[in-house]
């Protein structure tokens, strides 16, 4: 087939900002999830369709199901932070995530942080209330798994 | 009519969090409009209504035109803080609010900062845009003008 | 002796601020560990002490090691959100703590996420590293551990 | 001399990230202000130093004495923006910018919000107080005003 662009894994970049940092001078461990999921909307991107503007489904969320993060060192300000996602799991209706944190700004490079996120395909009623939902096929065929000799790198 | 509650101001009163500060030690400017906007949400609670759930209006938005912050002395960790809310005009479509920040962990008790703010009231249109609109009667009814003893003190 | 405070829980109080909610509507996910924190820095505080002002260790720092959150529910701008923090583990360095969300403003109140995260405590040094360190024995004989009814309770 | 880099303004560029959005599904007027800061910082790093690393001046700060913004049409997630950081005023201690934010993914590229910061060189003493001081000649001599025909563009 042409054209089909199918994808484990994803690089986003973020330079951490003042508002980012807090008293202890470090980066608040809260805005590691938020790069996280930069780095989650960056790899939907990548496939070709955002969570904001899905024309076909337009009352789908991808709400967290898990979230967790491990810390190894600290982010200081200005420093310049790799995100990379790679695809541990795919189920019908969620999808687990890794995220491998490095400072890109200081040799050597290296994780400074891991983190780790299940999320799950869900449809918005007009009531407000919620119900898990199967990822749309277009989306899910796009998604693989990534290798093991990729995920098997201890942190 | 009975049970017709009025009101030109409102306080409110939070506490800053580690997470509202940053690498200077001090609560981030920028989070001086979070706890403005606290203030007028608590303002509008007081008055019966709420910017989330007005089933009358559920499309009715309340997005600001302008914000506004003079700081003079900073705010810290654990610093309790009230926020003022005055009424200063009322508008057809809009609203001018004041804001003045007071330090309540500290003898004497001063106003560190004072804030402003022009909502506006806006109706979302399904496909996305919005155009403002006159605020509801039953809440513009509400809203006084604080009386000039009050807004003319100096900060 | 007299006067000794021992805890090993605490319950911390939030109402969800509009700045905290995103475009699905919901509190953001990583609010929640923000949270998470408000109920740790309160429980300090009701042992006594405040991270901020350690008079007698004055560059000791409190980093998480570890972060994580299960969600079930979502919260809503203006929900009131209890946040229980239960000790659940203590160790020379580092302390584990539970965190249970309940939203108390629809009955039944039930839990809508349970969070985790490990503190190390570490002394910051001047030239900005910073390195484990014993937490102080007069914060460490304060903290207890939960009694396993209260720790065994199923999210 | 050879090397002196001056200037009056600077351009920063960010995307709006789905945590900087809130339920009404804009970008939260609160993050605007970070976005400001952001242009403030790549303004001091195109001039060859950091608000976080001045070896010469390590206990300088640069806290903001007033912030404003003007909203003309809102942000929504993904978009890009450019930020616009402009020299209108420099004096002894303090310096004050304007900043205008334009939408780059729509054509035509239109100005979004207009907003200002005024921020003031001080000195952090170890008791925790902080003075105004004069900004380091080496930073100042760099910083321009900009000239009358940029500034004068209406808004």
């Amino acid at each position: 087939m042409v054209n089909l662009r199918m994808a484990y894994e994803f690089k986003a970049t973020r330079q951490v900002q003042f508002s980012e940092t807090d008293m202890a001078g470090l980066m608040h461990f809260s805005n590691f999830f938020r790069f996280m999921e930069t780095a989650e909307h960056g790899f939907y991107r990548s496939l070709g369709f955002s969570v904001a503007n899905h024309s076909k489904h337009p009352r789908l969320g991808w709400p967290r199901v898990h979230a967790a993060c491990d810390y190894k060192k600290p982010l200081h300000f200005e420093d310049m932070v790799e995100i990379h996602l790679l695809v541990v799991e795919k189920r019908t209706k969620a999808v687990r995530y890794q995220f491998r944190f490095r400072k890109l700004n200081e040799e050597p490079v290296v994780e400074v942080a891991r983190g780790e996120m299940i999320i799950v395909c869900v449809q918005h009623f007009p009531d407000g209330t919620m119900a898990s939902a199967a990822i749309p096929p277009e989306i899910a065929e796009k998604i693989q798994i990534a290798p093991p000799e990729l995920l098997n790198v201890k942190f």
